[in-house]
């Protein structure tokens, strides 16, 4: 797999994102190979003053960046030789398998609606994260923040994507899929719960088993919950409350070090065509190397094919 | 002050009712009464076998009570004898100050907009819950279950409601008054926040410092933070969902010990002409005492007139 990563993307970059690619060597097949965009030179000098060896890397050179709090579209029409903008042309071309950035979220959201596309039929590409379970595993959530406002049928598809996302990239057979809401029984909730359970609960495409309340989102009730863009990312901040609170007072144990974001290093766009991952502005090098890694596991799921199959 | 409570309220009553009141005697002042609600023979022998003394309590007599998953409309006109329909009863004509239970919380939202009724202005009576702050002291939010779907207005409401709430009852002295986002900036949110951002900028009615976001609802940024009932109610489940991992881990330590629901016991319902509370289902004698003593202190602040003042 040819995973390419913005070099420019994230606070501390490029030092962190270099150190980062440099780390997920290790863990990368043969024929596996990281790909750095951004300006060449840099990437190669930052590569030796970390102590990597510049030839373990492929290059794509990419003078220009994109700032983190830069308008998205503006951005991206001003900037075509950007690292964010040349990522996108290289991977609609087919030239990369994934392409991966910490850096501008909208610029990368944005991206990759103009250049690779919403898949036909999905009608509001997401993002997801992580809510490490209780049992050991790994259960998803989505939306976490991109569709703040959700129909019924955004919901419905978040069913579809978190389904096929968890069983290709977490293994998880025939996931169990729960709307997130504030009651168990099908009448609770707000308007939108109220009619996303209608639709989902005789659905053939996924395996719904009804609602959760938050109080439930880390037990094994569901391997994948469901909800509009606002509450997951309402659901996943005061996740990170407790983890920062935790972690001030030295009470982390195996469990809530679970809860550190660098585990995962990123997100998938799903229902997009192609693999897009978007990783947190404060990204560590061990967030890089993970973003990479899960890159690499997301352009090996096909999940891009995988969703259309679904679509069709 | 004469504070009443349902005996047959809660998963537990009338035995955790009953040692609640026993409990909460300690705390009351001379002139303070409490009032138990339901069959006042069965109140006597309880009071006597737990070891209590039947003539520190008034009664009054009601033999009937409403199930904990009855519907609260048919119920309350179905049962005019019933421990809560009683109570309302006797809060209308004035004859007690503050009336609460653990008991169907749905019949008791019910019985308030139907016998003491909504405050003139206020569009929706809501409930609230406490969040331990870092520093020690206790921020109030709101709506947390009522009104799944609200307006602008009706958000806008709820920062008058909690502030008065938390300035008189919590003596927090010009309360900060925060709208609970998805981001700190002014266009951030989905179109409810976004809209109320606007209704709450200029605000003269409450202190409002902006939006904050889940990952800082227990730091010092706000005292009071507002909300629709459906991300309320999510928040405060995702913080038991987080307390109760920790006490199975055993790892409740003096701040985590305050997520503790039986330390609040309850909540006012915040825009009702009386003073009415309501406490969890699953209430232990501890719970009712404090909901006891938090029903006295909103009786003494006199909640409802300083809301009508606030609403003319």
């Amino acid at each position: 797999m040819k995973v390419a990563i913005d070099i420019y993307g994230g606070d501390y970059a490029p030092k962190v994102t270099i150190e980062g690619a440099i780390m997920a060597l290790e863990s990368m097949d043969k024929d596996d190979q990281i790909i750095l965009i951004g300006d060449e030179n840099l990437a190669k000098e930052k590569i030796k003053s970390l102590g990597g060896n510049v030839t373990d890397f492929d290059f794509i050179h990419a003078p220009d960046m994109i700032e983190m709090d830069a308008h998205p579209v503006k951005a991206l029409k001003q900037k075509p030789y950007s690292s964010i903008s040349v990522g996108f042309h290289y991977l609609a071309k087919g030239e990369i398998d994934a392409f991966s950035s910490a850096g501008n979220s909208g610029a990368m959201m944005v991206g990759a609606m103009y250049s690779v596309k919403a898949i036909t039929g999905v009608y509001r590409p997401c993002i997801t994260s992580i809510l490490p379970k209780e049992d050991g595993g790994a259960g998803i959530i989505l939306d976490v923040g991109v569709i703040a406002d959700c129909k019924p049928d955004v919901l419905y598809q978040f069913g579809i994507l978190g389904s096929i996302y968890a069983e290709s990239v977490y293994g998880i057979k025939d996931p169990k899929v729960a709307l997130l809401n504030i009651g168990e029984e099908e009448e609770k909730g707000n308007l939108l719960t109220q009619a996303t359970y209608k639709l989902m609960k005789d659905s053939n495409d996924f395996n719904f088993v009804g609602n959760v309340e938050a109080r439930d989102v880390f037990d094994s009730t569901s391997d994948v919950i469901v909800c509009d863009g606002f509450t997951g990312n309402v659901v996943l901040k005061e996740a990170e409350a407790f983890y920062k609170i935790l972690a001030k007072r030295g009470m982390l144990d195996d469990y809530f070090k679970r809860f550190n974001y660098e585990l995962y290093g990123g997100t998938p766009i799903l229902g997009v065509n192609g693999n897009v991952l978007i990783g947190h502005g404060i990204s560590s090098s061990t967030a890089i190397k993970n973003m990479l890694l899960l890159s690499r596991d997301v352009a090996k799921a096909k999940l891009p094919e995988r969703i259309k199959n679904a679509f069709k």
